[in-house]
């Protein structure tokens, strides 16, 4: 990819802040020599944060002060009421005002949801935004959203969210026509919630691939490129993931570190087992996109160390670059042209 | 515990039906001096099955006939309808009669749930049965319930299922006085639906030990002995967190054959993968309890081996021994005694 692209990073965010977002920017630019970054927060600090970088890099460093910082358990309302020069905002209003093509940051989830529904808007024929994410399964890999912004959803939500997510699946090339599931308790017809029920109706009539029903164990098994679920359901399913694999990793630290046998069988065993942390390593899908917004924001785990935020700012580089609020803009516009849902 | 118990145990059920169900049974019997067990299905097939057991094991044992059998893909209502003489109603129909303590069944869920609801009915105060499974969890388990049986839930029912599932985790001496949270997608109050945060004010109302919120990665770090939630959510939280154990298995494998050298680290290994698979043993975890129903209902898996299948009779055992529904009814009565809810 050859085209320029500038992204506005909210550098005081998440738990870390510069001393993570500074070193994940600049090792982006080391990728990308069309990359632009422009840093948001502390000026003073990220001027002293930037001084030791290579020139080249620096040169497509820019630095736009902000003085507030939103807190990582400060209400939505609060930030948007009383953070009016937060990184986050300012980060945010730099893709309003065009001068960013994205904005990435870790801060707080859900005044990042609020500040970009209230500054940035909602696309036409698009309700409610939603968080997307890439999860790893067998041979392969597959989106799901929404994962916590909406906790009660519509069938057209869910229709809206299949449509969203199913123009990133494109764009990411990982699939050309995205095999679209609806995550349920069960695969036959007659099961689910009735939101459920009638998004599946929707997504047959579409032109969408619909794959029908995914159940929470066959998601792992590459069956569809993209489940989509309400925010509640997406959450708990992707955390309850999370913590199972988590879960495993210490079993296997414990049953490894029993005594000086196991101790031994480890050694042995080391190169498997770190081949195994690579393929678990959530930080390589770190970067979840907050669809439906009239420009790209991304939002890295709050947690993230440098090398994650950097794949996170990977993420809003190529939605930028592919420019996905414009083609889910097209896409939906294709199919209300086609069949009038109003 | 020598209180002697009568079991019903559905001997067709389940993908694999008397060549599991018998020999569970039979092992069963060995290991409860004080046990009956009334199989039941096609008398002259199980006749002969049982046959060759030793005497004493025998003796115990009891056949009843039942000419149909109910199919795992067929619909409850259908079910109901047709199948009045199936090995699965008639081992409820003992229950019911009081010849049986418990009944176990490997057999299709929604069928087993409509059949024990139709033919049990609910306890007083329940408006709803659910099912409630054990869950593995760093040093200890937990229970987790709704799993499958109600997809849309109220406050009041998450209640109920607060109270069912606290009286199994007493009963089963798991603790005194059990933690009980509430599934949801974060941890701070103003987080959820309406139905989680009225249900979170009837449990603070309430004299259970209600500790709050509870995510799903943090419900695998021993936080809570029971999690409620709608059968939505939690069979999706159930199912996700089975795909994503059995992935990282299929990884382990994968990585470990991926050549000689690592084959052979594979072997070193052995035994500290043997004791993984084991800690991680779904089987041990077998038998669903129906809870809310004037009896004792378990489900087991439906590809249940022999082992797995012993694990749900005896959860059925200790279900019928510690005489769950009569304590729910107990506690209800305690509850709305002290503070009338209708």
């Amino acid at each position: 990819m050859t085209q320029s692209c500038t992204l506005a990073i909210d550098a005081m965010g998440g738990d870390y802040g510069p001393s993570v977002t500074v070193p994940a920017a600049a090792a982006a630019l080391g990728r990308h020599p069309s990359l632009t970054i422009i840093l948001v927060g502390d000026g003073a600090r990220l001027e002293r944060q930037i001084e030791s970088l290579d020139p080249p890099i620096r040169a497509r460093l820019r630095i736009r002060s902000a003085t507030q910082v939103v807190d990582m358990d400060e209400s939505p309302s609060q930030a948007l009421r009383f953070k009016r020069d937060s990184s986050m905002r300012v980060a945010i209003d730099l893709v309003r005002s065009g001068e960013a093509d994205a904005c990435v940051s870790a801060g707080n989830t859900g005044a990042l949801m609020a500040t970009a529904r209230y500054r940035l808007k909602t696309l036409p024929g698009i309700d409610r935004p939603a968080i997307c994410t890439t999860i790893p399964c067998r041979g392969g890999r597959f989106r799901m959203l929404d994962l916590g912004a909406n906790v009660d959803c519509t069938a057209e939500h869910l229709f809206q969210f299949a449509v969203m997510g199913s123009v990133l699946v494109e764009a990411a090339g990982d699939s050309h026509h995205p095999r679209i599931g609806l995550l349920n308790l069960g695969e036959e017809e007659i099961k689910g919630n009735d939101q459920v029920k009638h998004a599946a109706q929707l997504l047959q009539e579409s032109d969408l691939q619909y794959v029908g029903y995914v159940e929470g164990d066959r998601m792992f098994r590459n069956v569809a490129d993209l489940v989509v679920c309400d925010g509640f359901t997406g959450n708990v399913a992707l955390k309850s993931s999370e913590g199972v694999a988590a879960m495993i990793s210490q079993y296997l630290r414990d049953e490894f570190r029993r005594n000086l046998l196991t101790r031994l069988a480890g050694l042995v065993a080391m190169p498997v087992l770190r081949a195994l942390r690579r393929r678990l390593d959530h930080r390589q899908y770190n970067g979840a996109s907050l669809l439906g917004l009239r420009g790209v924001v991304v939002k890295s785990h709050g947690s993230a160390d440098a090398w994650a935020f950097e794949q996170a700012i990977e993420t809003g580089f190529v939605e930028a670059v592919e420019a996905i609020p414009s083609r889910i803009d097209a896409r939906l516009g294709e199919i209300f042209q086609a069949e009038p849902q109003q």
